[in-house]
């Protein structure tokens, strides 16, 4: 090998610096923008509060969480994994904090700019998301390459960082469930009284539920996907790195190979960011400050592939920029990667790994948009079955939803079989095959930076459009920033597909440095306890599954209560002539939200602990099996046909089948909200299932035996 | 060992024949009944000529498919297999046949008995069932013991009575398919345009789907339902008794006992049968062919067991009735199987594995029972989700579907763990375990006779209120039909409980099966194509309810323009002077019923064959694996959440929440439409998926190799 891991570790922890230097850098400059007037800042302001309230009652409750834990693990297992525990917890929480920090700042931003043009508003959101997603990037692989250096670069002394991973996962898991309650609870609550009982229209000021509804989007769709995607791309990247610490011979070149992959995807990241954000008249700015043009002809030349988006751009030409910046990165991290992979010393075959991995991200994320865009014929179908009323629309979503299943799998099952052939035919072995999987998985996630920044982007655009509602801005603003949400909704499906498919092979990868921590050395089918914990491993996204769906049911209720009473007790409300109280809504939405999360929270981390003692480390991972089939599949079922609905309901819209008021239109709304705990609540909860049952194995791995019923 | 093989499938044969006399006598003794008024005989006959047409043109397709597998597996396996094959499925057609043949006879004979009393439309209707139920039984118990016995009772050649698996699992998949998407595409076309566009109500003769719907009915629920059960019945037999060839030394014992424990469960569900239908007045009949009063003392004696149901009788006091004649066949088979064992000379924990299986069949009925009834809670909130709408009844219905998978699956995977222990703890390998697991499956299934005739009673019930109301009987005589139904409908719900059960246990046995089959000797779940074959498997459960659900909406969609069509063209139809055209409406159910069950159909025979050949044996155990454990939780779900929207509803037309015509009734209206599909079309046809799957692979076993990607 040509390149140490230590070296490869120091790569990737100076490109962490680099990441957030641009997240710091990026963060001035959104905060820079012009705040818009004073209405629009008084709403902005609220929204900013009620995501604060949150945030701290929430982060109160996980640190209350993380202290149990990290005790338990300190006690049980190592003083180090805890410290690994807490950092990766505070990791996580530090990028969603700082995210969700810019993104309830950048909405009203995002509006006042969309008063000057399209390109203007999309460049403020896609900053915004830009933060989140660089936030995620650096602040993972300066946490994890620091405590990687810490402990010498020892590969032996990699089992700690695991608890990384683990940290990481428990803000997730809180993150993702709590942020989902939340904001399917306020966005329910809020249209069963606003639209439904009262005729008013969404975002309207009167709702004294629309600012818990504008904070959700915040916590559900920023800090919950970010924490999501944290946990992904840390959890491939500590599994790539524990298998290649046991592959033998080649070990230090196979663990280092993870970090520098990841330190490519940095700098891919921060192109394909710049070909959305990136203006022309910075050329001008660039050359103040360099001497030698040499950083001017750089800029000139990396200008042309800068979007250009003007005022008539359609949603395909929005679209058609997004995914330009996500190409844009993958093709740069593919030349790059091959350096890293020359430079390791490596089978040359890893270099295709990492390509099937950029692939099948691709793809699925392709074949989400295929299924969930009114452009095709699955989501027309949905429209078309809205004709003969609510029942046939819910069962075509429902049957769109599980045939979309079809090529998500059939991607992730080969990508699996080529990474594992890959690596078997470069050295040899089952494990470097499982290696591979794992270095997939890092493939996949390389372009997160700039794959988490179209995502995180769409609910600033969201949010904008509210305020823009709200404050009465002119009818162009929010044709523009109704234009930039649309194309939020359909980042936001191809941000679920990429999620899903990025926790089942991380899952995987994790799955099996259980396999090979736990010391199994047969994990046959046909053991005795393997198939009862394939079965209750399969049922748990179900269970899980129910508990959050009845948990937004009982928070939303909890809302309509409220909502109703104010309308009752404050004279005027209706007529606009009071104002409606706010943070009683964004209080219960947080309490329950919060209350809520916790039994299924629980179960996530008992149910494996309690299987792995009682039926043994062998079911235990045939739990982990169970549960990560049967979990990608009800997850990409749910998140598709939640999609399918909402834009069946936004094709209808658009005038056909009668369009708004219609019949059709109501049957169309019913699928929508029957979708919404489907697309944001519980189907990206079994991500996080997936992953956090898988690392909790991991992290209690040693203490695992044959279980109490020995055989 | 006491008994030989041969004494034991003598035995077993001898007890098909009497349960064969049974039938006809059952069939004559119905056929007898008063087949009520000239009107009644009209529709009754219109149902029969739809029926009989549909299972016409049915078996003719199924005759082209028989015949091209047949040719396959005489070509590439054995001729021996080949005839096993078509014995199979002529036994399982010949069971639905007759079924039906009764089924559709004894709906009018119920309504005429029906207006006599409550407990004689109960024993005509119930007797009905019966004969499903003993055909059932009988047929495949006959096939498989003269089958057995031809091939000289050597427990190598039992890898030919496979094909006899193979052949009925053919035939389930077309009735129960098939079956499923006649009967809702009928039943959702027939309301669609009779109940919601012209207001008419259910079971209106004027409605020209009308016949159609009422021979759904009898397709679906008996021939489907008795294919399905026909198929778990032999595939548990003939798994236990070729796990039990493996064992070695006391091999003959093992595969003897499946069958005698087949034999023991013929006399107790023949008991069960007795404790419904059984009338006090042929004690004097006894007399007169039995000189010593053996015979009398004896029906004297069994007579105190016979349900006792007057006119006031409440659903809980019938639905005791048919629960006390499961229960006491159970505690029968209990007796009787413990001298089975014992004359076996196995080890007496092969007892409490039938015990086992017993405990977890009622278990999990009873709490299918809990998720469904509209007494208990889950059923009672989505009542109470109807009050805020369509969309929140939804919600409820799928969050109440997937936290009912919870019971079934523990239930189903301690069956299957303590099944493994017992096994193990008698003969100490894992090989003895699995045949324990076998065997409990057979002990579940041993009460078929009667647990089928109070499933396939239901239909005949349903057919009865229908012709009821089509010729005008009195009121009293609707409620009565009504109460019936009712029953029917719970019956159907656990019905559905314990097929889905016994179609897992089955399935698992059949895989063991096959494992051992092919010369499987590691399938160790980190194989290189394991998890691409889990994640596959898991996945052909959604693709084929996509399937089945998209084929319940097309084929719906065309009645519904045919119905439309016959209200516009015929004169009079609308105000009762002109007779609709039924037989159109049923050539179209049948047409297209027929024509949408292909592709599903042949996924599921076509994939575990190109999986085998192309990514190798192992990967196929993990397909089927993937497939069984996704599907069953699947089809759990879908069973209940229908099973409880069609009662919430039912719950609402008592009074609640404003009852019937109230917008909660119209919300629960919807969930009732959308569980249509879920409960008797897609679930069940899982279950099929399931077992064929696993089935096509154990007779195809021995041509596979390692696949075409080699490590």
């Amino acid at each position: 090998m040509l390149l140490q891991t230590s070296a490869s570790v120091v790569i990737a922890l100076l490109m962490s610096l680099v990441g957030i230097a641009f997240v710091l850098w990026q963060t001035r400059r959104v905060l820079a923008e012009d705040p818009g007037n004073e209405l629009m800042r008084k709403i902005a302001l609220a929204i900013q509060e009620g995501a604060s309230a949150f945030l701290q009652r929430e982060y109160r409750i996980i640190g209350i969480f993380v202290a149990i834990v990290a005790t338990i693990i300190a006690m049980y297992l190592q003083v180090q994994t805890a410290v690994c525990f807490v950092v990766g917890a505070c990791a996580s929480a530090g990028a969603g904090y700082l995210g969700m920090y810019v993104a309830v700042r950048a909405n009203v931003r995002t509006a006042a700019a969309a008063s000057r043009g399209l390109h203007q508003g999309l460049r403020v959101a896609f900053g915004s998301g830009a933060i989140m997603g660089m936030s995620v990037v650096s602040f993972s692989l300066i946490g994890m390459t620091v405590l990687f250096l810490i402990f010498n670069g020892d590969p032996n002394q990699l089992t700690y960082i695991t608890g990384f991973g683990f940290g990481a996962s428990s803000i997730a898991l809180f993150a993702r469930v709590g942020g989902g309650i939340y904001t399917k609870a306020a966005d329910v609550g809020a249209d069963l009284v606003g639209k439904v009982e009262k005729g008013i229209p969404e975002d309207d000021p009167r709702n004294p539920a629309v600012i818990a509804d504008n904070v959700g989007d915040n916590v559900g769709d920023v800090a919950g996907m970010g924490a999501d995607l944290f946990e992904s791309y840390s959890g491939s990247i500590i599994a790539a790195a524990t298998l290649g610490a046991a592959l033998g011979n080649d070990s230090v070149a196979f663990v280092g190979l993870p970090f520098l992959v990841a330190a490519v995807g940095v700098v891919a990241s921060l192109f394909g960011i710049y070909m959305v954000i990136g203006e022309e008249q910075e050329v001008t700015q660039a050359e103040t400050f360099n001497s030698n043009g040499l950083l001017i002809r750089a800029h000139h030349f990396l200008s042309k592939y800068v979007a250009k988006i003007d005022e008539k751009a359609s949603l395909e030409d929005l679209l058609l920029a997004l995914r330009r910046s996500v190409w844009g990165a993958s093709v740069l991290i593919l030349g790059l990667s091959l350096f890293a992979v020359l430079l390791s010393g490596v089978h040359f075959n890893y270099w295709l790994v990492i390509l099937v991995g950029l692939i099948a991200g691709n793809a699925i994320a392709y074949a989400t948009e295929y299924f969930t865009s009114y452009t095709e014929k699955p989501t027309q179908a949905i429209g078309k079955a809205t004709e003969t009323g609510a029942a046939t629309t819910i069962i075509q979503g429902l049957a769109v939803g599980m045939m979309s299943t079809v090529f998500p799998v059939l991607i992730t099952a080969f990508a699996i079989l080529f990474s594992i052939w890959l690596g078997f035919k470069a050295d040899g072995t089952i494990a470097a095959g499982l290696y591979a999987v794992a270095l997939a998985g890092v493939g996949m996630l390389s372009t997160l930076g700039v794959t988490l920044a179209t995502d995180a982007y769409g609910p600033v655009a969201d949010n904008a459009g509210g305020i823009a509602e709200m404050s009465g801005l002119p009818h162009e603003v929010r044709n523009r920033t109704d234009a930039l949400d649309s194309l939020g909704n359909t980042t936001a499906a191809t941000g679920k597909g990429f999620a899903i498919g990025s926790a089942v092979l991380t899952a995987l990868a994790l799955l099996a440095a259980y396999v090979t921590a736990a010391k199994i050395t047969s994990l046959d089918m046909l053991g005795p306890t393997m198939l009862p914990g394939i079965l209750i491993g399969a049922m748990m996204p179900y269970l899980f599954s129910a508990l959050t769906m009845m948990a937004v049911g009982k928070a939303a209720h909890e809302i309509v209560l409220e909502v109703r009473r104010q309308f009752n007790v404050i004279p005027g409300l209706m007529e606009g002539t009071a104002e409606p109280d706010y943070k009683t809504c964004v209080g219960i939405s947080t309490e329950s939200a919060l209350r809520e999360m916790i039994l299924p929270g629980s179960l996530a981390v008992v149910v494996p602990i309690v299987v792995g003692h009682v039926l043994g480390k062998e079911a235990l991972a045939g739990l982990l099996v169970g549960t990560m089939s049967s979990g990608f599949l009800l997850a990409v079922m749910m998140a598709n046909a939640g999609g399918a609905w909402d834009n069946a309901k936004k094709w209808i819209e658009t005038g056909e089948y009668g369009g708004k008021g219609s019949d059709a239109h109501k049957a169309a709304v019913v699928g929508d909200t029957v979708g919404d705990p489907f697309k944001d609540t519980s189907g990206p909860s079994l991500n996080i299932l997936i992953k956090l049952m898988t690392i909790v194995s991991l992290v209690f791995a040693t203490s695992f035996g044959s279980g109490w019923l020995s055989f």
